[in-house]
């Protein structure tokens, strides 16, 4: 097959993490017999710099021409101080607004040899394996009016039908690909939102009489990530909740540098990501973890382009590698072979070789 | 000294552990020599189905005429398919903004004897000691316009300067009389309402040349409650993230039974309540954790009438009975005593007695 993906590397790590997946994805082309053409963008910090736009019209084009998108990371201290309109995140916003991108995706899977590294105990964590569905081009994030004086300020939380009904679909139908459970979040003992959230999911799961659905509020979900993470499968949620509950959820089995994201909507194309940020502080060092970036292209060979196959070799590689006790520095395991990225990269390409 | 203090037991386990408070309130009323006048009010589902009002207009009236109130829990499954207007948790908001009662407490402290029933790893928890401050007046869970349709529903998010800076400064006295630190959480770069949150804080702190004050985003602030808990001191924030990120925090130390919270005022009028909820499902079994409740009672002495010696012999009484080994069905210690809930307020009264 031949495929286009437009590579946005970013800033901080971004470019380093990114080139990384690229090397993988080359590895995967040549082993299955597939092109990827790929093509280069700015975005965030490096697009501001560039030409005053964290989201220039270039990176857009480039984007709709192609079948995929790769993102590193946007952001640093460089940009902290900017005005609104140019900070970097107004470039990860834009772009998924721009495609309509209303579905992301963040599955975290507890990983044996990471274990030690999580802050839960190992009794905790060691079965996790869900999935975050957040909604993620509505509510407060996008509507109006929001403003703000010296005096007063507002933001608005609007969704509607449609906006809830195609992510709840999202949801039931991934549960279904799973074990059949999927927990609903919401606030609607205090939101009117969250009441037509909550309706539309009752609607919805006549259509899934195979998945057993449940409704849950916001702040006991938060609660029920740290003291039983094992008890879900997929989780739906609106976006504001899906920030918080998706990072939070992000932490728990130590492998925060292992976790891939999509981006996507119904017709397949999405925007691939790791959860991880820019992490300024160990940039252009070749010390980044490429994993979760690494993760994130098997994720849209998966997804976006039906490759499963390659997908699972990647992933089986990157486990591989990690079970054979390889590590970059940001996991804190004893007894552990510290490696650069470029070498943990290394490692993951000789699997794939092999 | 004499005070009037309101109890409104509510729901499920509410009555038992206010009861086991109150009896505490009458041991403290006798070794120190003060008068406690209690009156009994109604809310919640309690209410609703005396009188079919979540908040009746006699309970507002008994209220009004005492210096502080004591809430043991509302709701149930028997009020969930109610509606809106005639459910227990509407009782709880409307007398929150009856009173302005805008400022809301929440210590969270690693209790040694209780680590072992922690999700977190040891390291991780046992310094743990933090407050959060969640304004609990405005923002998503009061503001107009909110409307449902079948097609679409808003929910609107404001604040003025006015609730922030009251509450931002209650945040920064409080970081003062503590480590001197204080996280201001918000998401300034999604949200206009945080962006005068955030200005306001800057503002602000000018005053408190001695308070370190650092901005956190709600997202990154879910992880790092995890990761690092013991990094916090106060940390100040909205209605809606304040009440997902004192729940998420509530359980971070093993200790959710043993949480106190006060909603208070300038003037120093408060209602005081156990952070868990009604616990419908062991609610009239002599089972239930009274320390909370107890600890709320010890809060309300300290904030509301400022008996300092008082609220400290309560909290040592709850902690050496705990010292001793002495626990609720709750809490799952190894090698532990369990006690029902009159048995366990027995001790505390001996501790008090003695
Ligand atoms: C950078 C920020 C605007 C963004 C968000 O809030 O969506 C980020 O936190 C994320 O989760 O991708
Ligand atoms: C019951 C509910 C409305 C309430 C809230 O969201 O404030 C509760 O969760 C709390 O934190 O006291």
């Amino acid at each position: 097959m031949e495929k286009t993906i437009t590579v946005l590397p970013g800033d901080g790590i971004g470019p380093e993490v990114t080139e990384a997946a690229v090397k993988v994805l080359q590895a995967i082309a040549k082993r299955y017999n597939h092109t990827f053409n790929l093509q280069y963008g700015l975005i965030g910090g490096a697009a501001i710099d560039a030409c005053e736009n964290p989201l220039p019209e270039e990176t857009i084009n480039a984007c709709s021409q192609s079948d995929a998108i790769l993102l590193g990371a946007v952001g640093g201290p460089k940009w902290d101080q900017n005005p609104s309109h140019l900070r970097p995140e107004k470039g990860l916003l834009a772009i998924r607004k721009h495609f309509g991108l209303y579905a992301n995706i963040r599955p975290v899977k507890a990983i044996p040899a990471l274990l030690e590294a999580s802050p839960l105990k190992k009794e905790v964590a060691e079965s996790v394996d869900l999935v975050i569905v957040r909604e993620l081009t509505g509510g407060l994030y996008f509507a109006e009016p929001r403003k703000k004086t010296n005096d007063y300020a507002v933001d608005t939380l609007v969704y509607t039908r449609n906006e809830i009904e195609r992510i709840v679909d999202t949801a039931f139908q991934l549960a279904r690909s799973r074990r059949g459970k999927l927990a609903s979040v919401d606030k609607a003992n205090v939101l009117d939102s969250s009441k037509l959230w909550r309706q539309i999911v009752e609607e919805k799961k006549q259509g899934y009489p195979d998945v057993e659905v449940e409704h849950m509020l916001v702040d006991s979900t938060a609660m029920k990530l740290i003291t039983k993470p094992d008890y879900f499968d997929v989780i739906v949620t609106e976006n504001m909740f899906g920030d918080i509950l998706s990072d939070e959820a992000s932490v728990i089995t130590g492998s925060l540098g292992m976790l891939p994201s999509a981006s996507t909507r119904e017709d397949g194309f999405g925007l691939y990501e790791p959860v991880h940020g820019s992490a300024p502080d160990i940039a252009g060092q070749n010390k980044a973890n490429p994993a979760a970036t690494i993760l994130s292209t098997a994720m849209m060979l998966r997804e976006s382009f039906q490759m499963e196959t390659e997908a699972a070799a990647i992933e089986e590689a990157v486990f591989n590698v990690l079970n054979d006790g390889n590590f970059t520095s940001d996991l804190e395991i004893k007894g552990k072979r510290v490696l650069s990225t470029t070498e943990w990269t290394s490692k993951v390409l000789e699997e794939l070789d092999s």
